[in-house]
C-alpha cells in the first residue's frame, strides 16, 4: 500500500475503533457496572487511550498527513478527504503540543480533585476544594501556553473545543445576551404568577413517562434499530458509529420535565450522530462539529421544538391520554406555559431557557479571572454569590448550590461552559433559516410530522460531521457570521408573549 | 525499570486490559447493543484484538520471558512469579506457533461458515454447510500441525485448551464412561414413567423466576457487587476483572429449569472468577484453570448441589411459597425428582445429568474420525446419526436438530465439546474430596448454608487461578490422577434410586 491517503485511513480506523472501545466502557461505567468494577475500569480505559494516543501523535501519522496533503492540495478543499487531511492535521498539531507529562499531570490532579469535590459539596466546605481548584487553575494556564494563544490564554482553550472561536468573540456574545436577558428576567420576575407549572408535578409512573418519551423521540426520528435509551444518574449521549448511538436518561416520579425534555434533549445529540455520513465513518470527521454546534441540535429538540406551542397543540392530548388522572382539568396551553415557565434559580441544570445562559455567563465571567490571575480560587465563591445577585437577585443558601455545584471544575478544562451558550445562539440561527426554508413548519410540528425538518438537518447539517469549524457551518447554512440576534428575538417573542410583556 | 519481571508485568498487564475491555465489548453485543451496531463493532473487536496479539507476541516479550525465567528459576516453583513466568511462555511459544496468516484465514474462513451454518441449520440443509466444515477440518489439521504433536493432531488441539491432556488420555475416559452410561441409560429409559417432570411445566411470571435464581445464587456466594445478571439468547458468564464478573440467563415463562439451573450454572463460572486470588489480576493467570475446570464449577453448583435431594429439602419451601398456585399439591421429593428425569434426547444443551456425556462422546468421535481424515464433512450427518442410534436409540427427525446442532463446527477450533465432559468428571473427583473434608456437607447444604464449602473451594481451587494444570490441580487437590470413578459411582446411585434401579 503506498497511497499516503490509505495508510493514514488505517492509522485513523484503528484509533477511532479503540477511542470507540473506549465509549462503551465508558457507557458501560455508567449504566450497568456493578461497583467493584470501578477499580479494573480505570485501568482498561487508561490503557486504551495512552495507546490511542501514541498511535496518533506517532510520528508517521505526521508524515503521512504531509504526504497526504501534497495530494489533496489539488483536490476540491471541502471535499472529504480534504477536509480528512486539514481537521486531521489540526488534531494532530493540538495533541502533539501537548507534554506527555502535562496530559499525565493533568489526569493525575483530575483524579485527586473529584473526590475533593464530592466531599467538598457534600460538607459544603469550598476549603476542601480550593487547593484543587488552584491547581487546575495552573494547569489551564499552562495547558493555554503550550497550545500557544494570540491574545489571551482563554483563546487557546476555546479554539481547541470549538475551532475558529475566540475569546473576543465570545466577550461580545455574552454581552449581548447580559443586556438583553437581565432585563427580561427581572420583567417576567415581577409578573412571577403569570405561569403556573404546578401540573408538571404530581404522582406519574416512571415506566410511562419513560415510554411516552421514547415515542416522541422515535416520532422526532431517532432510531432505535440504531441506538436506546438507559438510565443514568446525569444523562448523556454516546456513539460507538453513526449506526450505534445511545442516550441516556433519569427519571422523578414527581416530577414530568425530568424525563420528557431530558430525553428530547439527549435524542437531538443522537440524531445528529446517527445522520453523519458514512463516509467518514472510522476518521476523526466522524461526529459533531464541536459541542457548540452539537448542542444547538440537542437545545433545538428540546426546546425550538419540545416546548414549542405548535408542538403541544399536537401532542398534548396523547400526553393527556397517558396521565388523565393526573393531567384532568388541565388543557395544552395551560401544559404549554407549564413548560415554559421562568424562574431565577440556583442550579445550571435546572434552569428555564431565559435564564440558562446567565449560568453560563457567570461562569465564562470567573473563568477568564481565574486565567488572567485577578481571581483566586478560595475567592470564588464570594464572586460567584456576587454575581448571582447582580445577575439572578437571589443568593444561594449553601455553597454546594453555589460555586461547587458543577463538576467541571474538578477535572475538564476551562472554556467547556461556553459550549452550552453557543449551543442556544447557534440553535436559534438555525432555526431562524429553517422557517424561512420550511414555511409550514408549525403545521408539520403540529402534525407530529418531522421528515423534512429532518431532512433539512441532515443534508445542511449531520451529514458533514466535523469536516467544518463551526463558524464555517453558520456561514455556509445562514450565508453570515455567528449572532445573538435570532436568539434575543425569539426569547423576547416567545416569553414576552407568555408573560404578556410590552413587546 | 531494570527489572524484566515488572517489565513483563507491565505488557502483561495492558493486554489484560485490552482483552477485558473487548470482553465488555462481546458482553455488550449479547445483552444491549442495537442491531445497527454489529459492524462497527466486529472493526472494534478486531483492532483490538489485534493490538493485543501484536503486543503479546512481540519479540520484546519472549525476551523479557527469558530473563525473568533466570529469575524465578530461584525460586519455588509454585509462586506466582514462577507460575507467571511458565504459563505465559507456553501462551507465548502457542501464539508465536501459529503463524499470523493461518490465524487470519480461520478468521476469515470462521466468518463466512457462521452464516451458512445459521443458513443451513434453518433450511435443514446440510450440504450448504458441508463446504465449510470440511474447510474447518483442514484448518484444524493444520492448527495442529502448527503447534506440534508427538502421537495424534487431537493432541496438539487438546493440550492447547487443556494443557497436560492427551487424546490417549480421553480415549480411555470416554470409553469408561460409554461401558458405564450406555446401559445405565437403557436401565432408565426402561422404566421412563418412574419420574414425572410436569410440575416444571406451567406459567411462571419471569421476572419472578429471576429474582428467585438471583436469589438461590447470592445465598451460594456469587458476589453481585462484583457482578450482574442480565438476559442473552444463550447464557454465559464473563468477567473484566476478578471484580466484575458477570452472568446471563435466559428465561422460559412455561419451563422453570431454564432461568434457575441456567443461572446456577452460570454463578459456578462466576464464583471461580471471582475468587481468583488478587494478587494476579492483570496477568494471564487471572481466570480460571481450563474450560473442563471451569466448568467442573458450572456443574458442581448446577447439578452436585443443585440438584441434589438436600438442597430442595431446604429450598423446595421457598420455591412453593413464589410460586404457590403452580406447584400447589408438589413436594419437595417430587420436584428433586422431576429436576432430575432423564430422557434420551436430541439436543447436548437440553440433555440430563446422564446422557450429557454421550452427547460429548458422539462429537468427540466425530471430530477424532475427521482430524484423521476417515471422515468427511458429507458424511457427518449419517455418522451423527448412526451414533444417536447406538447410543440413544433415536434418531433427529431434520439433520438441524442432529448434525447442524451446535455453533462449535463453524468456527470454534474442534477438542471444545471434550471441557464439558471433563467438567463433570472433575467435579465429582472434587466433591468426593469435598465430602470427605466437611462429612457434615449435605445439613449445611438443606440449611442453605454454603460458606465453608465456598471457603473449601477458595481455599483449594478459585485462588489458583491458572497458576496450575487441571491434572496438576486434581493432584494437588485429590492427591490422585483425573478419574472416571468418581462420577460414575455418582450417577449409579443417584440414578440408579432414583429410578429404583439393582445396585
Amino acid at each position: 500500500m503506498s497511497d499516503p491517503l490509505s495508510e493514514l485511513r488505517v492509522i485513523l480506523a484503528e484509533v477511532s475503533d479503540i477511542n470507540r472501545a473506549s465509549a462503551v466502557l465508558g457507557w458501560d461505567q455508567e449504566t450497568y457496572m456493578p461497583p467493584g468494577g470501578v477499580m479494573a475500569r480505570a485501568d482498561q480505559l487508561s490503557t486504551l487511550r495512552r495507546i490511542a494516543h501514541t498511535r496518533f501523535t506517532a510520528a508517521e501519522t505526521g508524515r503521512l498527513l504531509d504526504e497526504a496533503a501534497t495530494i489533496t492540495a489539488g483536490m476540491d478543499p471541502d471535499s472529504d478527504d480534504a477536509r480528512l487531511v486539514k481537521v486531521t492535521q489540526r488534531d494532530y498539531d493540538l495533541s502533539c503540543k501537548l507534554p506527555a507529562e502535562l496530559v499525565a499531570e493533568i489526569t493525575r490532579a483530575s483524579s485527586m480533585a473529584r473526590p475533593a469535590w464530592v466531599e467538598a459539596r457534600k460538607t459544603a466546605d469550598f476549603s476542601l476544594f480550593a487547593p484543587h481548584l488552584e491547581t487546575n487553575i495552573e494547569l489551564n494556564r499552562r495547558q493555554a501556553d503550550a497550545l500557544g494563544y494570540a491574545v489571551h490564554p482563554y483563546d487557546a482553550l476555546i479554539d481547541r473545543s470549538e475551532p475558529g472561536m475566540t475569546a473576543a468573540q465570545l466577550r461580545v456574545l455574552f454581552e449581548e445576551l447580559k443586556v438583553a436577558i437581565v432585563p427580561l428576567v427581572r420583567a417576567v420576575a415581577a409578573k412571577g404568577d403569570a405561569v403556573d407549572d404546578s401540573c408538571l408535578h404530581g404522582d406519574f409512573a416512571e415506566a410511562t413517562q419513560l415510554a411516552f418519551g421514547m415515542d416522541v423521540v422515535k416520532q422526532y426520528g431517532y432510531d432505535t434499530s440504531r441506538g436506546r435509551e438507559d438510565l443514568t444518574a446525569h444523562p448523556f449521549c454516546t456513539g460507538f458509529s453513526p449506526n450505534d448511538v445511545r442516550i441516556t436518561t433519569r427519571v422523578s416520579r414527581d416530577f414530568l420535565s425530568m424525563a420528557l425534555f431530558g430525553t428530547m434533549h439527549e435524542s437531538g445529540h443522537a440524531m445528529y450522530e446517527q445522520g453523519v455520513d458514512q463516509a467518514l465513518d472510522r476518521t476523526p470527521l466522524c461526529r459533531g462539529a464541536s459541542p457548540g454546534v452539537h448542542e444547538s441540535q440537542s437545545r433545538l429538540w428540546e426546546n425550538l421544538i419540545g416546548r414549542s406551542r405548535p408542538f403541544w397543540q399536537g401532542m398534548y392530548p396523547k400526553l393527556q391520554a397517558t396521565f388523565p388522572a393526573q393531567l384532568k382539568g388541565v388543557d395544552g396551553e395551560q401544559f404549554y406555559r407549564a413548560v415554559n415557565k421562568v424562574m431565577p434559580s440556583l442550579i445550571r441544570v435546572e434552569a428555564d431557557e431565559v435564564t440558562y445562559n446567565l449560568h453560563i455567563l457567570l461562569r465564562y465571567e470567573l473563568e477568564m479571572a481565574m486565567l488572567e490571575g485577578t481571581l483566586k480560587a478560595r475567592e470564588v465563591p464570594e464572586a460567584w454569590n456576587a454575581k448571582m445577585q447582580e445577575y439572578f437577585g437571589i443568593q444561594p443558601p449553601s455553597v454546594s448550590d453555589g460555586a461547587l455545584q458543577d463538576i467541571h471544575w474538578s477535572g475538564f478544562a476551562f472554556a467547556g461552559f461556553a459550549g452550552y451558550t453557543l449551543g442556544n445562539i447557534i440553535g436559534a440561527q438555525l432555526f431562524t433559516k429553517i422557517r424561512s426554508d420550511l414555511p409550514d413548519l408549525d403545521a408539520q410540528i403540529t402534525a407530529g410530522e418531522f421528515g423534512r425538518l429532518r431532512g433539512w438537518l441532515q443534508t445542511n447539517l449531520y451529514r458533514h460531521g466535523r469536516k467544518f469549524t463551526p463558524n464555517e457551518l453558520l456561514q455556509r447554512i445562514t450565508g453570515g457570521p455567528l449572532s445573538t440576534e435570532p436568539w434575543v428575538a425569539y426569547v423576547r417573542a416567545k416569553f414576552g408573549d407568555l408573560y404578556g410583556l410590552a413587546a
